[in-house]
């Protein structure tokens, strides 16, 4: 179902049983998967690439166990050339920068800035109210929670977790997410808690536990993560 | 595909290329997105909503490596007023409380409860024959393996992992989740062994290691987890 | 949308709003879910069931900060009994064995072969170029890395992380990822580091961080993974 006054460009390649609800707007020489939706609002820079049987443009919704707005949202703005997988979920209310990539079955929520040429990798989850930089990789599986700050060429490895609740569901709590500066590069499966900042161009090693905040150019490791060395 | 003989309410609002099987149940003021499919069997109670691409009401299957039953489920019942979103994956013989809500891209076995209020969070999985309370906050990319008790009003962080076979695969065992009690908190990346009991209001820390048996108010840290303190 | 170049056996059992491209081969005795996607090149063998929402056959894409090459791909060969998920997504030019399964938004790169009936679990993830043998168990959520080496008859635990690049993008490198020798074990949550070897009927325990080979016969724990004991 093709929305009647949504305007196809002749240069568009489009799948079977592709859904584009009202208001979505689509560039030049862009191509969307079979069994894709574009939900009202989105907005398809020019070049962009789109798998099959993706999501774009969703509202968020919650229960009575979940304290974030979930007020309607605007819209989901796809900067040019971006490629974006299969049975990715994207919602509304989120901008993605040019050139950036969404791999397969990865889910980014509302509120969220992706800067230009950035990797989100498969089934990675980032939350809402998070911003990433420039030229940054989120390895496949990593999560990314609400109310985070990655700057610019940060390196995320596969299965990194992250939080922003210290009391864990218990008391209420001002949310806040770690924050990740320049060039810093965080290990495979390492865990990081609420509100803790990792320096610019620091290291934490693969499956380490960080309790505390990093030093510009550090490394850490271990559980919990110590000092290993500091550049100078 | 619609099939004739399901009663489709005029309070119900339907996306495109909806497929609902022969058999459906459908509440008043339902909501299903685009090309969700619900097989046969799927019984949706009032006030449910659903996202778009998911799945409900599968049957389970195998392969020649895989111990568990695969027999014929019945029904899944979605309790009224819950929220299903974008990409899930819900199989027969299962049942969701009032009120529950099921992340994008989460996906719930067979002969699972979900308990009212109860938020299973995005490409979160849950395993066959898991019981999960009420109120409970399942976080997002957690994983709930088969035969666990999780009691009500506990909270699994992000991306917690969970054993059910301390043989892992090498010999025949009977199978044993862990059991979580009332209130307990296990925090981001946790890694609980299988048939550990989490004592009511425990607190288990982020990253941690759990090997055995946590006693109630306790908290845990570390790998392996040992005792911090112990409320009296 | 079914090309009509395509032929389709009398035994085969189609969903609704199934797509098949041209040059796709079905094999008899197929089950094919509603909604799922068959791209250019895939090819079924015979008693194969796919479940809804899956799509097979993509090719592979990147963006600027990716270094893998992206060329096309052959065929995706799905072997003889294999049994596949909902929500699944398989890459062009990979080869899947006689009665292997592949779980529920689960995803397999290009250039990877999965042995004969080892299982991929629920939301697991394997990337491009990685070889996995026969009757393996990946478990929900694991994380298999590019490079990578998996024997014969290895158990690999939930939410397992792997990593092929010790500089974390920092520095150009051959990126090799973990061999894992037959008839290992890795316990659910462990992480194990670039271009470690596992040896064979070798034990990690959970939640531990392999930071270096591991002998033949081996229980290694902790962060990082320290020698337990060794059979003669």
């Amino acid at each position: 179902m093709i929305d009647a006054s949504v305007h196809l460009p002749s240069s568009l390649w489009i799948g079977y049983n592709v859904i584009i609800e009202h208001g979505v707007i689509i560039g030049e020489n862009v191509r969307i998967g079979h069994h894709s939706v574009l939900l009202s609002g989105t907005i398809v820079g020019d070049g962009v690439m789109i798998g099959c049987n993706t999501v774009l443009g969703c509202q968020p919704f919650k229960n009575a166990r979940v304290r974030h707005d979930v007020s309607e949202q605007g819209s989901l703005v796809i900067g040019n050339e971006s490629r974006i997988g299969n049975g990715v979920v994207i919602y509304a209310g989120s901008t993605l920068g040019e050139g950036a990539m969404i791999g397969d079955l990865a889910s980014v929520r509302e509120r969220t800035h992706i800067g230009h040429s950035t990797v989100v990798g498969r089934s990675a989850t980032v939350e809402c109210r998070t911003t990433i930089g420039d030229r940054c990789l989120i390895q496949t599986g990593a999560y990314i929670t609400a109310d985070m700050i990655i700057e610019d060429d940060v390196f995320i490895g596969p299965e990194v977790s992250t939080s922003n609740d210290k009391y864990m569901g218990r008391k209420p709590y001002e949310l806040a997410g770690p924050h990740i500066k320049e060039k810093a590069s965080i290990g495979n499966n390492a865990t990081l808690l609420p509100g803790v900042t990792i320096g610019r161009e620091a290291i934490v090693g693969a499956g380490s536990v960080v309790t505390k905040d990093v030093p510009d150019n550090a490394t850490v490791v271990g559980v919990p993560a110590k000092l290993m060395s500091r550049d100078p």
